[in-house]
């Protein structure tokens, strides 16, 4: 990420945003960092798009505005005290700015509504808890004068998580408690407060002999994109997924025991590896979304850390359903899987090899001899973990898998790539919005059976629309099916015509059997959709769960559509 | 299982029970199968429990009587009608025998009362459902009418999970629901109906090339000990595990869909690999009991069939923590898991020694040179599983482990003799039991960190008794814990003396952080239990899910403690 004119076809922003602009809130990660497309990239998208050379140097530094205490709280002077005596004055924000920033994810929405300085659903106050007595009493107080209440981990949410239609507080848990609660090496668990961030929660585990007095390292095994802005807490009640999750496990199965705190009572599942007495209330818990109660504190599985046993690939196939049946034969042989899997359309295909300075290259050359064609080639990469003869023996497997499907050894090479950008890519998001070029995202999850028609569908859709981007890959791998990540970049400005055009896709995921998110959440984007979703008896299992933990309906109101 | 009578050391009934007695409801397994503890068993029964030559004679023809037609139905004539309209007068059964039967399980509870025709807690109605429409019309009239229903699945339940305290519908899923609906080797898994068979289930699948006209050979990977006498869905309502979950999981987490018929509607859960959409109702519902409704189909994930790459291992190592040490460090290693892995407690491994011949032979002598002290040492036995090479570095590295913990190979021979009883050692029971001995079991999971208390406090408490065989073992293994599986042999008889002793463990269970089941189930057993154990918040969660599914109470009343 650092400044390399070469690598800058974009008259990019490279400054701080000012402070307290609406800019420096939807600006992803880090304040002073910046990422631009690659040139290869960049002219990808030009061409796409059709961007005229002047279009494309139009630069929109837009959000630069400071954000004015131009917005009212909502709740009386009265509560306010109420509140400050709870978690301390230090602790209570009630200015325009605070309350915009911890009412906002990274959703698209939200983004194109910050660049036009608009400020929707954002909570009264927010108060940064100190402790779970702190919550324990928030909560009672919110209970009592039914005010909502929602809660702020990392803020990456993109389906519009964190909004606050109905105002209320939000709490904000990555200030105060975000501390390690405790280490248990016998058990191999770590108990955390929810607002520990990702890289902080590795770094302990990975340092454990020198931070915890621990015999080995060890890893948490969790990476999603958002790694570095994103809480343990958050990944839990979004039921989120890293990167590697194909051999560690989505976050749902990494949780051993959650703390809440709800408005009907404070309570810690059992830590059991295992148990058969009834319904499991950890299950229960997990991906509540803020709509049952607050999370307090996790205890997360931790795993060896083995960073030398880790070995990469890369495969070449000549097509698209190749390369998924290879994929698909990794993922049901029983021989364990790699952490990392993600297979790329030819489209996403087709811009890696750009993006990668590898089209045109020796291997490029050798691939159109082989046959492997653009527009229709598909990469398939990854990387095994584990102890280092099971990381071998997957390799292996994986290596003679991918021959019989056709597939060509790229050697490791383009993962060394991937790695560079697994965090950083997000960065780019902006400098393409300052360029006026719109980028996002929709998932689902999907069987193996239906993933061609899943694929198709929304696709052809996207396609529809004329200048469109879309690249598609999988990364998420199971023996019963995989997950499609469909990333579409557009000129697109408009929000209204955005909307109907993501609506689209919704639809068009669930008419084809995919689930409304495999690891983005709800959030108010999905909710509208929940019922049709799941269909009305299981949306009434989920309210009759929001009924009894909520039942004046405080906890973050409108989530997960209950 | 063959008569053979140099293994005969006690004069067995071998007659298949009368038809229609209490001995035919209560003797586990296939009416015309027995199986006698072996010689050196027997001698070590005799010598603990102090019993006399005389005494270890005496024959108990027990629960031999036939069962009157003496209990009334509550039923009205009315309603009996309007389930003969719905089931067909060929599926509905008002006998004593019947309602006797599909209201007990095999907890040592059950087979007391039998013995001593005591007829306790059954339904006043059998029927037979044909399909779910059936159902759906059985749980509408029960709803309506507040009569209390019940589901019966293989009957092996030993939480007296089968009994009707308030009598009501029992519904038999094994005669008529138990058709395989779907198979589908993309997405490896299998649909059915929750009344199949274990040995029906495996078969299938086994044959898959020949009875499904699919690619492959597949196992579902579930083999508890109740295998040929227990029903998918019942494996699935009561969170059960078989005896090779440590590589393949627990019941719970073969599940990939449920359909369920409930007093507020009928359902699928989402066929989805994962998925982000809050809180899962397919895990809401696992474990449910019949409390929330009848599973009429379960999707279970499927699992390539590679019996040729299974290598069977055995160890034996000083004392229980050498043992306890090896088999953490492979559950923790990061290298997958063997699908069996068993380790005895210095009783149990003794009695093991004597079960499997192996006392006084040339390994016994052997192990005796190299320290391996009789009350001391302990045996690890298993089997890993999966693709070959998986399988075989699996064991590679479980031997390095073993050794590393002063583990001395004995060979795969062990588990050769274990395979022989894996599903017939119930049979023993009656054997035993006609002589007067008691044997049963409880269990509970633990986390490592406090494996040694509560293993210590159970076996304390129960060798506080005089005369006590208690042999424990640990059979699930997971990288935080595992289970702890008591079995007690003891002359006890009195069914009130009983009660006490087993409440006495369970409380130690309680008290040392073991989960009051780790694959056994709730049943009205551990209900009255459940709050202690889950706390009232959580115990609460449970109750507002019984309140939404069956608010008229009618769904298996008592059952989970809801």
């Amino acid at each position: 990420m650092k400044k390399n004119k070469t690598q800058m076809p974009l008259d990019r922003i490279e400054k701080e945003p000012r402070t307290q602009s609406f800019r420096s809130v939807f600006k992803w990660g880090a304040i002073d960092k910046y990422k631009n497309p690659s040139q290869g990239f960049w002219k990808v998208i030009k061409k796409e798009l059709g961007l005229s050379d002047m279009e494309a140097q139009t630069q929109a530094d837009s959000g630069g505005d400071r954000v004015d205490n131009s917005v009212k709280s909502n709740i009386s002077s009265e509560d306010i005290l109420l509140f400050e005596q709870i978690a301390g004055k230090e602790n209570l924000f009630l200015d325009t700015y605070s309350r915009l920033k911890y009412s906002t994810g990274k959703s698209m929405e939200d983004i194109l509504n910050l660049r036009e300085h608009r400020i929707q659903e954002i909570c009264d106050l927010v108060l940064h808890p100190r402790d779970k007595e702190d919550i324990i009493k928030i909560v009672a107080l919110c209970h009592s004068k039914k005010i909502p209440l929602h809660v702020y981990g990392g803020g990456s949410s993109v389906t519009l998580g964190l909004a606050c239609p109905k105002g209320g507080v939000t709490l904000v848990m990555g200030t105060h408690m975000k501390r390690m609660v405790a280490f248990n090496e016998t058990n191999r668990t770590i108990t955390v407060e929810s607002g520990m961030m990702g890289p902080v929660f590795e770094d302990l585990l990975n340092n454990a002999p020198e931070k915890l007095n621990a015999k080995k390292q060890y890893t948490g095994g969790h990476f999603p994109q958002s790694f570095e802005f994103s809480s343990v807490g958050g990944w839990v009640v979004t039921l989120g997924s890293g990167q590697a999750s194909s051999y560690y496990g989505d976050a749902c199965d990494l949780v051993i025991s959650q703390e809440y705190v709800t408005p009907v009572g404070t309570f810690k599942t059992k830590e059991f590896p295992a148990s058969a007495t009834g319904p499991k209330v950890n299950d229960i818990m997990k991906g509540s979304e803020g709509c049952f109660g607050v999370l307090v504190s996790v205890t997360m599985k931790i795993f060896p850390f083995y960073p030398q046993s880790a070995k990469a690939f890369t495969f070449m196939f000549p097509n698209f359903e190749k390369g998924r049946d290879a994929a698909r034969h990794i993922s049901q042989a029983g021989f364990g899987m790699p952490a990392i899997l993600r297979l790329s359309d030819p489209e996403e295909t087709d811009v890696a090899m750009k993006m990668y300075g590898l089209e045109g290259s020796i291997p490029d050359r050798y691939m159109g001899f082989r046959g492997l064609k653009p527009k229709q080639r598909c990469l398939l990469m990854g990387q095994t973990d584990g102890e280092h003869r099971f990381s071998k023996n997957v390799y292996k497997q994986i290596k003679t898998i991918c021959k019989a499907n056709q597939g060509l050894s790229l050697t490791g090479y383009p993962m060394k790539k991937w790695y560079k950008g697994r965090f950083s890519d997000p960065y780019m998001r902006d400098a393409l919005n300052d360029a006026g070029v719109l980028i996002d995202t929709l998932e689902a999850s999907v069987s193996w059976d239906h993933f061609n028609d899943l694929y198709s569908a929304v696709r052809t859709y996207i396609k529809s629309y004329p200048h469109m981007i879309c690249m598609t890959h999988a990364s998420h791998f199971y023996a019963q099916g995989t997950n499609l990540y469909f990333i579409f970049i557009t000129k697109m400005q408009d929000i209204e015509t955005f909307r109907n055009f993501q609506r689209g896709i919704i639809e068009k995921i669930i008419q084809n059997h995919g689930s409304l998110s495999h690891h983005h959440g709800v959030g108010r984007l999905m909710a509208p959709m929940m019922e049709q979703h799941l269909g009305k008896e299981q949306m009434d299992v989920l309210k009759a769960l929001k009924k009894h933990f909520d039942p004046n309906y405080i906890m973050n109101p409108g989530g997960l559509g209950v």
